[in-house]
């Protein structure tokens, strides 16, 4: 392990319910992460979800983001939709101003963005999506982190217009030699054992590599940790990763600080 | 008529179009009126029209206001809805938020906000919408002006909180002498004629009086006069009350100007 | 306690979840309830959820009624809105149409139809709403059963154009001496041990009684009981009223049985 | 030309209004065609929309018929979206459900079903949308056409699962030498002129043929003709239309009279 100090942030998506329906753990993970990705109303999340939502990550002390998805409530988002480059940019500046509303309104700023679901799967590689999720960040110049896959479409256009970007790592899911994640529902998918995602995360961080379902190592680089919000072990993965990190003197900050290192 | 020079605002509810369904008539609207009110993607409007609309005052120099209403698209609006004061101020900072980062994306500031339909008539005298509606505008911290009747519980409310407040009067619709509209189908409801409308503007801003349908004059402040977007002769009702006061030297200019000037 | 057979049907609301949100106990009411009244969509259910509570009622023998609501999934229906008769009532065939459907492709028919929460509540004395809802189920021609309150406006009405009418009692539930609900909040709303609930049910059945908040009798005649589904005991609650029924020889079955009885 | 008896149906799409958002040419289209396709409330349209489209369909004695399509009001479900055979046909059946609901309670049954928008486009080749298309309206056991275009995937499907299909072709639109509309926006996408649409009707009627974009001649079979319902000269072309088949003594009936006669 090197010797430097290493940070990570960890990252979850909550503010996932809607009117009196809830959905995850997020009065258990906000224990754990540093940086939460705060539904907009789109997919899911309601104004007033949000606003508790905020308030639950101020009592906490973590950094909230925007998670903004395609408008696709009866499909929580996952479901691939076809829009226009301009209609895309308006439903992300819409959710994120609205999520930056109600954010001033209780005295906070929106640290990050963070694209949901079918969009975040879209945008990996499609130039025009990632295009239409840089341009929306940038024209809010508001200092918005954008949180996406190394070696992403999105991750790369919003470096070339100059917005600030931090690489996403998935500690519970299975990579591809691509660098993609492998799909739901095929062979070594998701990780299942907290160690083992533990285990994946501390050498992302330290090495920089990540064990394919190939079997070969590819290079990664990660600034936050996605720690998934609706995993029935949520909470124990979240709590282990976050002990194991710590042990290895890997400090856990939020994306601020880690982004202004960088 | 008084010799110093008096000021008054022309506002116009647009952006009221949804996805491929047109309504009103902004592109006419927008060439006299000097602020206009925003739907915010609840009764009406969506983020592309948001946009398109934002830009459309932007090329006419129109001040860019948000109008917030319920969540009832099917209803425009327009219909009753018993929700939560905390429901509600959610609701607007949302909508509100939502605008905001629109405007900023465009490089503008949004300067009031005008809640729309039911929500409008309901706050004009029930109190807990009309704290509801402050308490949003204030946690905004933007120096928005809400846009509301002279008298009206919301006008009050806000200003006993500190929020600037501009009066609003409506040209086109009768008064009772209670200072409440005469409501939609009774007798007096409406006024057709545009100099008919202009004259009221004109004893509105010069006198600060209104003839009400029972025939005695009351007391009224107006800092702004509503065209109605969606009557089918509202360019002709524009026209001629931005003529007739410009007529009588009343100078026709953004809310920020009288506000700053009051 | 009356000698000759008594009977009655026990309902619930369930198909009240939406895309990835779950409500309710469905899986464990459907073992003692003999309706179902399945949310339509508007308030709360999809399509996909419907088509699943058909499903599950067919394979417990249960009968399907629909469960149509105000246009208000964020607010689950339980809030009050003003709309138009013929609004209401286009509402209405329009879900109760949509469940029809749905249980035709899965071959069961719809036996009958409940009005949900607000609408509920209000259609128990506002003779526009309660018209509304009769014309709309008359209309259908489909032998539908309304279930609502004994003496209620939606009743009365119903009952005097032709409509069976099924009478509900609500045995977790005060009711004052108006026969109406306590609402919710006040004390002695809620009813929250199993036996005592038992016992209401077995005496609104049998002596046509029911004590209210005041601490008098007051009638009420009662065809079917309603079972709460989203309280944590509704589980206790159903299995414990069902036993209790059929101890003291009360037979429990679908409201069709019985309004065929009546 | 055949000296034997030709007949067709015309078919438009109506009800796309939604509360006060207003589409279509509906009351002038009634007066020429003999089949109306009826938003069903997902793309477009409300309750009180379809049942207002009924009513004028009785009036004029036009055959109603269900239009559903994807949840999408905002993108007039015009924009692909994935979802799953088992929640397509949930949707379907639910929409066309609460059409024949709605029918029902005016008196009529609904006559045919034809999918709207990217969904038709999707389903004319794709083999799992055409599958849950032709599950639905099987599983719903009301004798309903299926409006489909020839050679069609799902034609070939409802056909093989024994549901009547009825032939659609499309007289202002292009072909490809595949037998598929011209996407618009290429050249030969649109036919604006009424006489060389007439034509086209004509020839597809008496000849079996249709010109390609490529100026070749490939087979086809039509039952029905789509009128546009959006073109600003829907109101020409049907007129037009109409009058060209009649003088050739190609009757103009509705669906059902078709259907049963091949």
């Amino acid at each position: 392990m090197n010797s430097m100090v290493l940070y990570v942030d960890l990252n979850a998506d909550m503010g996932e319910s809607f009117g009196r329906y809830k959905i995850g753990y997020d009065e258990v993970l906000v224990k754990y992460v540093t940086s939460a990705n705060i539904a907009c109303g789109f997919h899911a999340g309601d104004p007033l979800v949000m606003r508790k939502t905020i308030k639950l990550c101020i009592n906490h002390n973590v950094a909230v983001g925007a998670h903004p998805g395609f408008p696709d409530l009866m499909g929580f988002g996952r479901r691939v939709m076809e829009v226009k480059p301009e209609e895309l940019e308006a439903y992300l500046i819409y959710q994120v101003g609205a999520l930056m509303g109600m954010a001033r309104s209780l005295g906070v700023e929106v640290q990050h963005i963070k694209v949901h679901g079918a969009l975040y799967n879209m945008a990996w590689t499609r130039a025009d999506y990632a295009e239409a999720i840089a341009y929306a960040v940038k024209s809010l110049k508001s200092n918005l982190i954008l949180v996406a896959p190394y070696n992403s479409a999105m991750a790369k256009k919003a470096e070339e217009i100059g917005i600030p970007v931090a690489y996403e790592g998935f500690i519970e899911r299975g990579y591809t030699k691509e660098g993609r994640l492998v799909p739901r529902g095929k062979p070594g998918a998701l990780i299942h054992d907290p160690e083992e995602a533990a285990n994946r995360a501390i050498r992302m961080i330290s090495e920089g590599k990540v064990k394919t379902v190939e079997g070969i190592d590819i290079d990664i680089i990660v600034h936050t940790l996605c720690i998934h919000s609706d995993s029935p072990n949520a909470d124990k993965i979240a709590s282990t990763v976050r002990k194991r990190l710590e042990e290895v003197s890997i400090k856990v900050v939020p994306l601020r600080q880690i982004i202004k290192i960088k």
